[in-house]
Protein backbone atom coordinates (compact mmCIF):
# COMPACT_ATOMS: atom_id res chain seq x y z
CA UNK A 1 0.00 0.00 0.00
CA UNK A 2 2.66 2.64 0.62
CA UNK A 3 4.65 2.50 -2.13
CA UNK A 4 6.91 5.58 -2.61
CA UNK A 5 5.80 8.83 -4.55
CA UNK A 6 6.16 8.39 -8.54
CA UNK A 7 8.14 11.22 -9.35
CA UNK A 8 9.60 14.59 -7.56
CA UNK A 9 8.00 17.03 -9.92
CA UNK A 10 4.29 17.15 -8.42
CA UNK A 11 2.68 20.35 -9.67
CA UNK A 12 2.02 22.88 -6.93
CA UNK A 13 -1.65 22.72 -7.94
CA UNK A 14 -1.49 19.20 -7.43
CA UNK A 15 0.22 20.15 -3.44
CA UNK A 16 -2.78 22.47 -2.97
CA UNK A 17 -5.51 19.52 -4.16
CA UNK A 18 -3.81 17.19 -1.92
CA UNK A 19 -4.20 19.73 0.96
CA UNK A 20 -7.76 19.50 0.28
CA UNK A 21 -7.95 15.98 0.17
CA UNK A 22 -6.41 15.51 3.56
CA UNK A 23 -8.73 17.76 5.14
CA UNK A 24 -11.98 16.03 3.60
CA UNK A 25 -10.42 12.88 3.89
CA UNK A 26 -9.73 13.45 8.02
CA UNK A 27 -13.46 14.57 8.26
CA UNK A 28 -14.25 11.17 6.80
CA UNK A 29 -12.04 9.23 9.10
CA UNK A 30 -13.83 11.08 12.08
CA UNK A 31 -17.02 10.50 10.49
CA UNK A 32 -16.40 6.64 10.69
CA UNK A 33 -15.84 6.51 7.04
CA UNK A 34 -13.76 3.61 5.83
CA UNK A 35 -13.60 3.47 1.95
CA UNK A 36 -14.74 5.96 -0.26
CA UNK A 37 -15.10 6.38 -4.60
CA UNK A 38 -13.40 8.99 -6.65
CA UNK A 39 -16.60 10.64 -7.74
CA UNK A 40 -18.10 11.54 -4.12
CA UNK A 41 -14.77 11.92 -3.19
CA UNK A 42 -14.33 14.62 -5.68
CA UNK A 43 -17.48 16.21 -4.90
CA UNK A 44 -16.65 17.01 -1.64
CA UNK A 45 -13.68 19.04 -2.60
CA UNK A 46 -15.16 20.72 -5.46
CA UNK A 47 -12.95 18.76 -8.17
CA UNK A 48 -13.72 16.44 -10.84
CA UNK A 49 -13.41 12.83 -10.76
CA UNK A 50 -10.83 12.45 -12.96
CA UNK A 51 -8.66 15.20 -11.38
CA UNK A 52 -8.74 13.32 -8.45
CA UNK A 53 -8.00 10.10 -9.87
CA UNK A 54 -4.60 11.29 -11.56
CA UNK A 55 -3.87 13.47 -8.60
CA UNK A 56 -4.09 10.45 -6.48
CA UNK A 57 -1.87 8.33 -9.03
CA UNK A 58 0.92 10.15 -8.07
CA UNK A 59 1.70 8.51 -4.67
CA UNK A 60 0.98 4.83 -6.35
CA UNK A 61 -1.84 2.44 -6.28
CA UNK A 62 -4.33 3.65 -3.23
CA UNK A 63 -7.83 2.60 -5.08
CA UNK A 64 -9.46 -0.77 -4.84
CA UNK A 65 -11.01 -1.02 -8.90
CA UNK A 66 -14.92 -0.65 -7.85
CA UNK A 67 -14.26 -0.48 -4.36
CA UNK A 68 -12.70 2.99 -3.93
CA UNK A 69 -9.71 4.51 -1.94
CA UNK A 70 -9.55 3.31 1.47
CA UNK A 71 -9.60 6.23 3.93
CA UNK A 72 -6.52 6.16 6.69
CA UNK A 73 -4.84 4.10 4.45
CA UNK A 74 -4.33 7.14 1.89
CA UNK A 75 -4.35 10.20 4.61
CA UNK A 76 -1.20 8.41 5.50
CA UNK A 77 0.54 7.61 2.18
CA UNK A 78 -0.34 11.10 1.16
CA UNK A 79 1.19 12.88 4.61
CA UNK A 80 4.15 10.49 4.39
CA UNK A 81 4.35 11.26 0.14
CA UNK A 82 4.64 14.80 1.20
CA UNK A 83 6.86 14.71 4.20
CA UNK A 84 4.26 15.94 6.77
CA UNK A 85 4.26 12.88 8.48
CA UNK A 86 6.44 14.47 11.01
CA UNK A 87 7.32 17.16 13.14
CA UNK A 88 8.32 20.57 11.48
CA UNK A 89 9.90 22.71 14.42
CA UNK A 90 8.69 26.46 13.03
CA UNK A 91 10.42 30.22 14.48
CA UNK A 92 7.81 32.96 13.94
CA UNK A 93 9.20 36.01 13.45
CA UNK A 94 6.75 39.34 14.33
CA UNK A 95 4.66 38.89 17.56
CA UNK A 96 2.05 41.17 16.62
CA UNK A 97 -2.01 40.52 16.30
CA UNK A 98 -1.63 37.92 13.15
CA UNK A 99 1.33 36.01 14.76
CA UNK A 100 -0.48 35.67 18.21
CA UNK A 101 -3.27 34.88 16.45
CA UNK A 102 -1.51 32.12 14.25
CA UNK A 103 0.41 30.54 17.76
CA UNK A 104 -3.46 30.32 19.10
CA UNK A 105 -4.17 28.64 15.78
CA UNK A 106 -3.98 24.82 17.72
CA UNK A 107 -5.06 23.11 13.96
CA UNK A 108 -0.85 23.94 13.38
CA UNK A 109 0.75 21.57 16.14
CA UNK A 110 -2.18 19.15 15.12
CA UNK A 111 -0.74 18.56 11.73
CA UNK A 112 2.90 18.28 12.75
CA UNK A 113 3.63 22.51 12.00
CA UNK A 114 5.19 23.25 15.82
CA UNK A 115 5.90 26.97 16.49
CA UNK A 116 8.99 26.24 18.83
CA UNK A 117 10.48 29.92 19.34
CA UNK A 118 8.65 33.29 18.92
CA UNK A 119 11.01 36.30 17.85
CA UNK A 120 10.28 40.24 17.35
CA UNK A 121 12.96 43.28 17.78
CA UNK A 122 10.53 45.78 19.78
CA UNK A 123 12.21 45.72 23.06
CA UNK A 124 8.55 46.49 24.90
CA UNK A 125 7.82 42.62 23.27
CA UNK A 126 10.82 40.47 24.46
CA UNK A 127 10.32 38.89 27.33
CA UNK A 128 6.69 38.54 27.26
CA UNK A 129 4.95 35.14 27.53
CA UNK A 130 2.63 34.32 24.72
CA UNK A 131 1.06 31.32 24.65
CA UNK A 132 3.45 29.82 26.65
CA UNK A 133 6.53 31.07 24.72
CA UNK A 134 9.11 33.49 25.33
CA UNK A 135 9.44 36.69 22.56
CA UNK A 136 13.27 36.61 22.21
CA UNK A 137 15.37 39.07 20.58
CA UNK A 138 16.26 38.56 16.86
CA UNK A 139 19.52 38.51 17.38
CA UNK A 140 18.99 35.48 19.22
CA UNK A 141 17.63 33.93 16.14
CA UNK A 142 20.63 32.15 14.86
CA UNK A 143 22.01 30.01 18.41
CA UNK A 144 18.46 29.10 18.94
CA UNK A 145 17.51 27.81 15.70
CA UNK A 146 20.49 25.97 15.62
CA UNK A 147 20.00 24.72 19.24
CA UNK A 148 16.27 24.28 18.31
CA UNK A 149 16.58 22.37 15.43
CA UNK A 150 14.37 24.94 13.68
CA UNK A 151 13.52 23.83 10.16
CA UNK A 152 11.11 26.24 8.89
CA UNK A 153 10.42 30.05 9.73
CA UNK A 154 7.22 31.73 9.88
CA UNK A 155 7.26 35.62 9.20
CA UNK A 156 3.88 37.63 10.61
CA UNK A 157 5.34 40.86 11.10
CA UNK A 158 4.10 44.23 9.23
CA UNK A 159 4.90 44.21 4.98
CA UNK A 160 7.97 47.02 5.51
CA UNK A 161 9.71 44.51 8.53
CA UNK A 162 9.24 41.43 6.34
CA UNK A 163 12.54 41.78 3.85
CA UNK A 164 14.71 42.48 7.70
CA UNK A 165 12.97 39.44 9.07
CA UNK A 166 13.56 37.07 6.30
CA UNK A 167 17.67 37.80 6.19
CA UNK A 168 17.66 37.37 9.68
CA UNK A 169 16.38 33.99 8.92
CA UNK A 170 18.43 33.06 6.41
CA UNK A 171 21.22 34.09 7.85
CA UNK A 172 20.30 31.87 11.23
CA UNK A 173 20.46 29.01 8.39
CA UNK A 174 16.75 28.38 7.90
CA UNK A 175 16.12 27.53 4.17
CA UNK A 176 11.88 26.74 3.87
CA UNK A 177 9.96 30.93 4.66
CA UNK A 178 6.41 31.06 5.39
CA UNK A 179 6.08 34.48 4.50
CA UNK A 180 2.29 35.80 5.93
CA UNK A 181 3.51 39.66 5.54
CA UNK A 182 1.97 41.35 2.57
CA UNK A 183 5.26 42.09 0.76
CA UNK A 184 8.09 40.51 -1.98
CA UNK A 185 10.93 39.26 -0.15
CA UNK A 186 14.32 38.47 -1.80
CA UNK A 187 16.23 35.48 -0.17
CA UNK A 188 18.91 33.48 -2.14
CA UNK A 189 18.69 30.77 -4.51
CA UNK A 190 18.99 28.01 -1.95
CA UNK A 191 15.70 29.34 0.10
CA UNK A 192 11.84 28.46 -0.91
CA UNK A 193 9.52 31.15 0.00
CA UNK A 194 5.51 30.69 0.11
CA UNK A 195 3.48 33.13 0.16
CA UNK A 196 0.52 33.26 2.02
CA UNK A 197 -1.88 36.18 0.74
CA UNK A 198 -5.33 36.68 1.43
CA UNK A 199 -6.04 38.96 -0.95
CA UNK A 200 -6.32 37.20 -4.24
CA UNK A 201 -9.36 35.16 -2.97
CA UNK A 202 -10.91 38.63 -2.05
CA UNK A 203 -9.94 39.67 -5.71
CA UNK A 204 -11.44 36.07 -7.40
CA UNK A 205 -14.99 37.00 -4.95
CA UNK A 206 -15.05 40.52 -6.14
CA UNK A 207 -13.94 39.88 -9.29
CA UNK A 208 -17.04 37.16 -9.77
CA UNK A 209 -19.55 39.15 -7.74
CA UNK A 210 -18.91 42.06 -9.93
CA UNK A 211 -19.59 40.25 -13.35
CA UNK A 212 -22.34 38.83 -11.61
CA UNK A 213 -20.97 34.74 -11.71
CA UNK A 214 -22.82 34.05 -8.38
CA UNK A 215 -26.24 35.37 -9.31
CA UNK B 1 -5.75 53.27 -21.75
CA UNK B 2 -8.92 52.25 -19.77
CA UNK B 3 -10.38 50.07 -22.11
CA UNK B 4 -12.53 47.17 -20.51
CA UNK B 5 -11.66 43.63 -19.59
CA UNK B 6 -11.48 41.67 -22.73
CA UNK B 7 -13.15 38.60 -21.46
CA UNK B 8 -15.28 37.54 -18.70
CA UNK B 9 -12.95 34.17 -18.31
CA UNK B 10 -10.22 35.39 -16.47
CA UNK B 11 -8.32 32.07 -15.16
CA UNK B 12 -8.30 31.87 -11.54
CA UNK B 13 -4.50 31.48 -11.79
CA UNK B 14 -4.76 35.30 -13.82
CA UNK B 15 -6.45 36.47 -10.80
CA UNK B 16 -4.05 35.21 -8.33
CA UNK B 17 -1.25 36.28 -10.36
CA UNK B 18 -2.39 39.82 -10.68
CA UNK B 19 -3.03 40.19 -6.72
CA UNK B 20 0.97 39.87 -6.98
CA UNK B 21 1.25 42.24 -9.65
CA UNK B 22 -1.05 44.60 -7.68
CA UNK B 23 0.77 44.39 -4.52
CA UNK B 24 4.57 44.43 -6.41
CA UNK B 25 3.45 47.56 -8.73
CA UNK B 26 1.80 49.38 -5.49
CA UNK B 27 5.42 49.14 -4.14
CA UNK B 28 7.02 50.47 -6.95
CA UNK B 29 4.67 53.43 -7.03
CA UNK B 30 5.65 54.11 -3.38
CA UNK B 31 9.09 54.10 -4.50
CA UNK B 32 8.57 56.72 -7.18
CA UNK B 33 8.70 54.81 -9.81
CA UNK B 34 6.57 55.83 -12.47
CA UNK B 35 7.53 53.05 -15.30
CA UNK B 36 8.47 49.52 -15.72
CA UNK B 37 8.78 47.24 -18.24
CA UNK B 38 7.77 43.29 -18.10
CA UNK B 39 11.14 41.75 -17.31
CA UNK B 40 11.80 43.20 -14.28
CA UNK B 41 8.16 43.13 -13.15
CA UNK B 42 8.17 39.72 -14.09
CA UNK B 43 11.67 39.13 -11.55
CA UNK B 44 9.81 40.93 -8.53
CA UNK B 45 7.02 38.93 -8.68
CA UNK B 46 8.55 35.28 -9.93
CA UNK B 47 7.31 34.47 -12.76
CA UNK B 48 8.58 35.01 -16.30
CA UNK B 49 8.50 37.56 -18.46
CA UNK B 50 5.52 36.01 -20.75
CA UNK B 51 3.80 34.90 -18.74
CA UNK B 52 3.03 39.00 -17.22
CA UNK B 53 2.56 39.83 -20.53
CA UNK B 54 0.10 37.19 -21.40
CA UNK B 55 -1.67 37.33 -17.91
CA UNK B 56 -2.08 41.47 -18.65
CA UNK B 57 -3.31 40.84 -21.96
CA UNK B 58 -6.47 40.15 -20.60
CA UNK B 59 -7.05 43.98 -19.30
CA UNK B 60 -6.34 45.81 -23.16
CA UNK B 61 -3.25 47.80 -23.91
CA UNK B 62 -1.35 49.20 -21.00
CA UNK B 63 1.90 49.02 -22.31
CA UNK B 64 3.88 51.15 -24.75
CA UNK B 65 6.06 49.34 -26.86
CA UNK B 66 10.25 49.52 -26.03
CA UNK B 67 9.14 51.54 -22.96
CA UNK B 68 7.35 49.52 -20.43
CA UNK B 69 3.95 49.98 -18.95
CA UNK B 70 2.98 53.09 -17.12
CA UNK B 71 2.72 51.83 -13.14
CA UNK B 72 0.24 54.16 -11.92
CA UNK B 73 -2.56 53.53 -14.63
CA UNK B 74 -2.02 49.87 -14.66
CA UNK B 75 -2.58 49.68 -11.42
CA UNK B 76 -6.12 51.19 -11.58
CA UNK B 77 -6.82 49.41 -14.64
CA UNK B 78 -6.20 46.02 -13.40
CA UNK B 79 -8.51 47.17 -9.97
CA UNK B 80 -10.90 48.58 -12.39
CA UNK B 81 -11.30 45.05 -14.38
CA UNK B 82 -11.35 43.24 -11.24
CA UNK B 83 -14.16 45.58 -9.41
CA UNK B 84 -12.03 46.20 -6.91
CA UNK B 85 -11.81 49.96 -7.25
CA UNK B 86 -15.09 50.16 -4.86
CA UNK B 87 -15.84 49.37 -1.40
CA UNK B 88 -16.75 45.81 -0.68
CA UNK B 89 -18.91 45.79 2.76
CA UNK B 90 -18.06 42.71 5.11
CA UNK B 91 -19.27 40.75 7.56
CA UNK B 92 -17.23 38.53 9.83
CA UNK B 93 -18.65 35.60 11.83
CA UNK B 94 -16.61 34.04 14.90
CA UNK B 95 -14.71 36.90 16.57
CA UNK B 96 -11.80 34.92 18.30
CA UNK B 97 -8.13 35.15 17.55
CA UNK B 98 -8.72 34.99 14.21
CA UNK B 99 -11.13 37.06 13.45
CA UNK B 100 -9.44 39.35 15.80
CA UNK B 101 -6.61 39.48 14.27
CA UNK B 102 -7.90 39.77 10.79
CA UNK B 103 -10.28 42.73 12.05
CA UNK B 104 -6.69 44.38 12.80
CA UNK B 105 -5.05 43.84 9.95
CA UNK B 106 -5.52 47.41 8.37
CA UNK B 107 -4.63 46.31 4.74
CA UNK B 108 -8.01 45.05 4.45
CA UNK B 109 -9.36 48.52 4.98
CA UNK B 110 -7.14 50.24 2.56
CA UNK B 111 -7.48 47.70 -0.40
CA UNK B 112 -11.66 48.60 0.09
CA UNK B 113 -12.11 45.37 2.24
CA UNK B 114 -14.23 46.98 4.89
CA UNK B 115 -14.99 44.39 7.96
CA UNK B 116 -18.28 46.58 9.03
CA UNK B 117 -19.89 44.06 11.13
CA UNK B 118 -19.10 40.65 13.46
CA UNK B 119 -21.23 38.22 14.73
CA UNK B 120 -20.74 35.50 17.50
CA UNK B 121 -22.78 33.09 19.04
CA UNK B 122 -20.89 33.25 22.18
CA UNK B 123 -23.15 34.59 24.78
CA UNK B 124 -20.36 35.93 26.69
CA UNK B 125 -18.88 37.82 23.24
CA UNK B 126 -22.55 39.04 22.41
CA UNK B 127 -22.28 43.03 23.35
CA UNK B 128 -18.29 43.21 23.30
CA UNK B 129 -16.60 46.24 21.32
CA UNK B 130 -13.86 44.65 19.47
CA UNK B 131 -11.78 47.08 17.16
CA UNK B 132 -14.66 49.81 17.26
CA UNK B 133 -17.37 47.20 15.93
CA UNK B 134 -20.07 45.50 18.40
CA UNK B 135 -20.49 41.93 18.76
CA UNK B 136 -23.72 40.69 17.45
CA UNK B 137 -25.49 37.63 18.19
CA UNK B 138 -25.88 35.84 14.58
CA UNK B 139 -29.79 35.65 14.37
CA UNK B 140 -29.50 39.81 13.82
CA UNK B 141 -27.04 38.97 10.66
CA UNK B 142 -30.35 39.12 8.34
CA UNK B 143 -31.21 42.45 9.30
CA UNK B 144 -27.86 43.97 9.67
CA UNK B 145 -26.57 42.71 6.61
CA UNK B 146 -29.55 44.74 4.69
CA UNK B 147 -29.61 47.56 6.61
CA UNK B 148 -25.94 48.08 6.42
CA UNK B 149 -25.34 46.61 2.29
CA UNK B 150 -23.15 43.65 3.17
CA UNK B 151 -22.19 41.87 0.13
CA UNK B 152 -18.86 39.66 1.65
CA UNK B 153 -19.36 36.80 4.66
CA UNK B 154 -16.03 35.92 6.28
CA UNK B 155 -15.58 33.16 7.95
CA UNK B 156 -13.65 32.68 11.13
CA UNK B 157 -15.19 30.68 13.43
CA UNK B 158 -13.56 27.07 14.46
CA UNK B 159 -13.77 24.46 12.08
CA UNK B 160 -16.94 22.72 12.74
CA UNK B 161 -19.01 25.98 13.09
CA UNK B 162 -18.17 26.77 9.59
CA UNK B 163 -21.29 25.17 8.05
CA UNK B 164 -23.53 26.92 10.49
CA UNK B 165 -22.13 30.29 9.75
CA UNK B 166 -22.03 29.59 6.22
CA UNK B 167 -25.99 28.76 6.86
CA UNK B 168 -26.77 32.06 8.36
CA UNK B 169 -24.99 34.34 5.62
CA UNK B 170 -26.69 32.27 3.20
CA UNK B 171 -29.83 32.98 5.18
CA UNK B 172 -29.34 36.83 5.13
CA UNK B 173 -28.77 37.16 0.92
CA UNK B 174 -24.91 36.55 1.17
CA UNK B 175 -23.85 34.84 -2.22
CA UNK B 176 -19.80 35.64 -1.84
CA UNK B 177 -18.15 34.15 1.14
CA UNK B 178 -14.24 34.10 2.02
CA UNK B 179 -13.70 30.86 4.35
CA UNK B 180 -10.88 31.11 6.89
CA UNK B 181 -12.25 27.89 8.88
CA UNK B 182 -10.17 24.76 8.11
CA UNK B 183 -13.30 22.87 7.02
CA UNK B 184 -15.17 22.50 3.59
CA UNK B 185 -18.51 24.10 3.52
CA UNK B 186 -21.68 23.34 1.22
CA UNK B 187 -23.58 26.19 0.02
CA UNK B 188 -26.21 26.71 -2.76
CA UNK B 189 -24.93 26.87 -6.20
CA UNK B 190 -25.14 30.87 -6.80
CA UNK B 191 -23.47 31.23 -3.93
CA UNK B 192 -19.31 31.20 -4.21
CA UNK B 193 -16.78 30.28 -1.90
CA UNK B 194 -13.23 31.29 -1.62
CA UNK B 195 -10.86 29.08 1.23
CA UNK B 196 -8.14 30.63 2.88
CA UNK B 197 -6.11 27.77 3.37
CA UNK B 198 -2.47 28.04 4.96
CA UNK B 199 -1.64 24.34 5.01
CA UNK B 200 -1.50 23.82 1.32
CA UNK B 201 1.62 26.16 1.44
CA UNK B 202 2.85 24.56 4.64
CA UNK B 203 2.85 21.18 2.37
CA UNK B 204 4.82 22.71 -0.76
CA UNK B 205 7.23 23.91 2.01
CA UNK B 206 7.39 20.29 3.51
CA UNK B 207 7.53 18.64 0.68
CA UNK B 208 10.17 20.31 -1.03
CA UNK B 209 12.26 20.52 1.85
CA UNK B 210 11.85 16.50 1.99
CA UNK B 211 12.90 16.06 -1.34
CA UNK B 212 15.91 18.46 -0.82
CA UNK B 213 14.78 20.91 -3.46
CA UNK B 214 16.07 23.80 -1.29
CA UNK B 215 19.81 22.79 -0.68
Amino acid sequence: MNRPVKSKHIPRATIRRLATYIQVLEGLAQEGVEVISSNPLAEACDVNGSQVRKDLAYFGEFGIRGVGYQVKPLIDSIKESLGVDREWRIALVGVGNLGKALLNHTEFRQRGFNIVAIFDCDPFKIGEIVHGLEVHCTKDMRMMVDEMNIEVGMITTPPERAQRASQHLVDAGITSILNFASSRIKTPEHVQVEYVDFFHQFYTLAFNASQGLNR
